[in-house]
């Protein structure tokens, strides 16, 4: 799909895991599709090594752009020297493009890639009463991206209760009349949108981030899970009749949202 | 020619520059036809952030090999914990994969692919006397190969005097019966094959490593650069009827040396 050469421009993402992604084959293709001559290649690096490996693989000249997953969305956004607002607002990035100066310019696309999902599958979030499971890099970009696209109301549960605090604090300057909350357990009540922002569903013993028996069929319900795309959330959901979208829904979306922002920079 | 995904092993090529490098391609081929996920990306580091570069993209977990071209070849050597007999002699590798415990293991195979190319063009270097212009990273590993190959002589010349001296201290202890010496100025008289083993005929505006004037129809002339193909030395050899071998020659031939190599780890 591409003819690596000695001009091939780099783009990695970086994880651990790495394996489940998808965006070295999606966002290539992209790049070629635009008729560039530039790759994303998976890189697996541990938390303790992130700011390592930034630091020296960014000395490569021809490396332009990073893409930022689980666990170093946080991380990444502290070698970011400019910021898109919503970036600086969650504190967290998810691409990172050079400045003229070489420096990194990051933004956070993962609220917009998963709120684009929600609307294509007919999900759209204005007007909704919103439960998100999940304070982390991802949840953290949703919960912004919700508010924007009219939730009325916003439920947030995170098993690190001090992280949903924070999300919360974060959020109140821009949530306009929208009602934010903390929930002790992720029960959606009252909820017609559920989105689970956790790596919970990746591994077959993983508990189900929402108990199926508080499911109902007039809710809409998201996941960030791209392997398996059908998640035993998702599976739940479809079971009852609800409309869904998956990770992989999410990651379509996002992959033309990352190309654009990766090929934008100088 | 390969679907990047998150599974896929990575090798990088490093130099300064980097654009002319034909590895990308060629040895990502390699790899696939040996049915490997495996892909070789260039990346253009200059000498002053090599070792942050190494140490930095040397922690990522999915990072298998490296390949190392001009201006690196003998930093690289400083990051093995593990070297061939032939790259501990020459201080220098060109290739590096992991041990066991993820520590580089390096070997050099220019001089390897360079005598391969020769005799593939009819040059086998057996009883030849020979003159090699350049004792840098690729010149130095030529050297104890043509040695190894059977040279009867062999004539040294490098703009740096003091190169050419610290070679010969090297290669003494392997040259066999071979007779070695300091050449001050490049030119061929009394010799059957010559080697240009610097950069100087990637420029236009480069001075010929060896007087077109200085060469015979007798001498087989190889050289070490790939882009242009035909270099003005390889030119003027062949205006003359000389056996030629060019860089991309000894590229071809390295090409699976090193993909041997490099999946030939842990």
């Amino acid at each position: 799909m591409i003819a690596l050469d000695g001009e091939t421009r780099l783009h990695v993402i970086i994880g651990d895991p790495i394996a489940q992604v998808k965006s070295p084959g999606g966002v290539t293709r992209s790049f070629v599709a635009r008729g560039r001559n530039a790759a994303m290649l998976p890189v697996h690096v541990p938390a303790s090594d992130f700011d390592a490996f930034v630091r020296g693989a960014g000395t490569a000249r021809n490396l332009d752009g990073l893409t930022i997953t689980v666990p170093h969305k946080f991380a990444a956004a502290r070698h970011c020297a400019t910021l898109t607002d919503r970036a600086r607002l969650l504190g967290a990035v998810n691409v990172m493009r050079r400045n003229p100066d070489r420096s990194w310019h990051g933004d956070m696309l993962d609220g917009a890639g998963m709120v684009a999902a929600i609307r294509a599958a007919g999900g759209d979030p204005a007007g909704r009463d919103a439960l998100l499971v999940g304070a982390g890099g991802a949840g953290t970009a949703i919960a912004q991206a919700l508010l924007q696209a009219g939730v009325v109301s916003l439920a947030l549960h995170d098993s690190d209760a001090t992280r949903v605090e924070a999300l919360l604090a974060r959020l109140r300057p821009v949530a306009g009349g929208a009602r934010l909350r903390a929930l002790p357990a992720a029960e959606p009540a009252g909820c017609t949108l559920v989105v689970n922002a956790t790596p919970s569903g990746m591994r077959p013993e993983d508990p189900i981030p929402v108990p199926a028996s508080c499911l109902r069929a007039d809710m809409f319900v998201a996941d960030v899970i791209t392997a398996p795309e059908v998640t035993p959330l998702i599976a739940a959901a479809r079971a009852l009749g609800c409309g869904t979208s998956t990770g992989l829904d999410m990651f379509a979306a996002q992959v033309e949202l990352i190309a654009e922002f990766l090929l934008g920079g100088a």
